[in-house]
């Protein structure tokens, strides 16, 4: 589609380089730009200045928060004993939302993924062994179940073994509400590997 | 989904606040915005305030414009004897990239909807009677094939044609690549109705 008049064109534009979305919703949403009364416009672009503005990484915990260190990390009810180590802010986002974890976090930034010239320097795995002190008993390895998760979990967990520090992983296994028949063959496998007793 | 810091929840706020946009949208949106440089987001903001800031409406077409007339209605190669009315700007664009149609338009920013409270005065329909003069020999209404865009045609013809002008409507039928076996009935009634000599 083209024929929109520049300052249109730019904002259809600006839209489109988002992830998820495509020219005609950017069209759609530059529309309804327009349709907005001024201050809401300036609403919306204030919020875009000041999210990146406002918004850094703990010192501590590489999360993104807007003050340092972040909320959770000087938080009065953590438990200061456990780490649980995530590849990005959203994962620590899930796991608050479960209501059950109450330790810390490290976020990693990404994974280790060779094939996107990603090494280990290039994630916060050097922040993470700098907080292992005695205070620490557990550090948990919640990467994503995929192959640069998985290869990220196990540096990780070498570098850490000589720090006398427990390290474990999250389960994998059949998500609550899956159908065993429709379970791929590695996740079913992984979840008879890692069966308990009842 | 909560637990987001202030600054970044108002931006997830103010994007799922956006047509087509869903808070998992937003919320990717937003960590998008995160990861842009500093220049980055001030051009995405700007480009929010410009848009607002330099779009108005023609005074003739009432079209969305940058100038004002606009570039349509001040066109030196345009068919000043017709006039092509439509629902929204969109559907000037859609119509422009055709490369087939070279007269003017008349943007009604709406159609006549009693259900929501839209009547006949809360469109442009009083702008496009002041532009009915000799010089025009047709007016094409192209308002859309639904049951608000019908009646809007229907109440236009009969406010023109006491103004000795010609006033037609697009045509309905199937559309190109379009299955006869598909076509819902009022279409293929249409079509049926439209036939024409070839």
């Amino acid at each position: 589609m083209n024929g929109y008049i520049p300052p249109l064109a730019r904002l259809i534009d600006e839209f489109a380089a988002m992830p998820g979305v495509g020219r005609r919703s950017a069209a759609r949403m530059a529309f309804y730009v327009l349709k907005m009364t001024d201050s809401q416009a300036n609403s919306l672009a204030g919020a875009i200045i000041d999210a990146k503005k406002k918004i850094k990484y703990c010192s501590v915990c590489c999360n993104l928060t807007d003050t340092d260190p972040c909320a959770i990390c000087t938080g009065a009810r953590r438990d200061r004993s456990v780490i649980c180590v995530v590849e990005n802010a959203r994962d620590v986002i899930a796991l608050e939302n479960t209501n059950e974890y109450k330790g810390l976090y490290h976020v990693l930034h990404g994974v280790i993924s060779p094939m996107d010239g990603i090494g280990p320097e290039d994630i916060r795995i050097r922040e993470l062994l700098k907080r292992i002190t005695d205070e620490v008993d557990e550090v948990i390895i919640a990467t994503n179940p995929t192959i640069e998760g998985e290869a990220t979990a196990m540096y990780i967990s070498k570098l850490l073994r000589p720090l006398s520090v427990k390290v474990t992983r999250i389960a994998h296994g059949l998500p609550m509400g899956g159908d065993l028949e429709y379970a791929d063959e590695v996740t079913l496998t992984k979840a008879m590997e890692g069966r308990q007793e009842i």
